[in-house]
């Protein structure tokens, strides 16, 4: 079983990550547009923590989340995936998007399959996202558990040639079955840069 | 989609609970083994707190967890379970179980296909389980996107007369494939009497 692991990560330890909205950061922010749902109060950076579970003290707002077992994925969309996968970090990927989403408490009644048959079977989220690898790096964060006012934080970069396709992937995504059981969903587009 | 839950709930919000051993709690503690790996401090009473993320200052341990969505199961498992599954807080039920489990890296390296392939169509989980309804009435916590030092906390209670039946319960789940994935599993019984 584990042979089949090969290509990719074998073990996943739980990451738990920090997204602070404020004065401070390595992300410049670009804009912040209320796609569903209440937005989120304007700042000038955001910092990507790793590995803390706690606000930094100047943050205007946090979000936390925690990177961990993959849970819709079969074995061979995994190893597809992973096959074309960038990391973060890519010294090109200049832009970004944070993009935190919660879903309805219908979607959260629905059992595992029945989740899953609407995620892939009829709105294609996985298909549809390897059409854009390597261009787009996404990591996905989920906060369901953890209280948090969103179930997840889906965090891509890509360079600023990319920007299109990155918009028609979302786009994509946004016109699916899955997307109607979104309730909250705010689009935070970032750069590298040192801002105005 | 919705009509197919009716006899059960729909809505499913998460619930957070923290079991605090200590020398206070509504459950007296008969007996802590560890099953695997390391055990937990001998503590006179359990507390069971739901809706609250903080250990009380008096506690000498304490674990978080939270009542979601269901991870595995299929929309008509749900509902074979949901007919005969009574609540917690039977009065007749005055026996308890709190199992905190974690299971290896390896486990959750796998994809979720596979994973619920080990649960339930090799190791028979949510069948076995269902064998021992309506005198056991559980409740699955979870905890591993929380930074706990367990992944799950199986809460089980039943009447004095059954407590054989819950022993046979978890010996057959201790014996199948998925088990082999626990790397660390604490066996603590409980009853709701004041102790000696």
């Amino acid at each position: 079983m584990v042979g089949r692991f090969a290509p990719s990560i074998l073990f996943v330890p739980i990451l738990p990550v920090v997204f602070a909205g404020g004065p401070d950061g390595g992300w410049h922010v670009r804009s912040i547009s209320a796609v569903a749902g209440e937005s989120l109060p304007a700042v000038e950076r955001v910092a990507v923590l790793e590995g803390v579970r706690v606000a930094p003290p100047q943050s205007t707002w946090a979000l936390a989340g925690v990177v961990g077992q993959e849970r819709y994925t079969r074995a061979r969309e995994h190893d597809e995936l992973a096959a074309v996968s960038p990391g973060l970090g890519r010294p090109e990927a200049t832009r970004a998007a944070l993009i935190p989403m919660r879903k309805s408490e219908k979607w959260w009644a629905l059992s595992q399959d029945d989740r899953r048959a609407i995620l892939e079977e009829r709105s294609h989220h996985i298909t549809i996202g390897l059409k854009y690898l390597p261009a787009v790096a996404r990591r996905l964060h989920h906060c369901r558990d953890l209280g948090e006012p969103f179930d997840f934080l889906a965090w891509s970069e890509f360079a600023p040639a990319d920007v299109g396709r990155f918009d028609e992937l979302i786009a994509n995504l946004r016109g699916t079955e899955e997307w109607s059981y979104v309730d909250r969903e705010v689009d935070i587009r970032l750069d590298r840069g040192a801002g105005p």
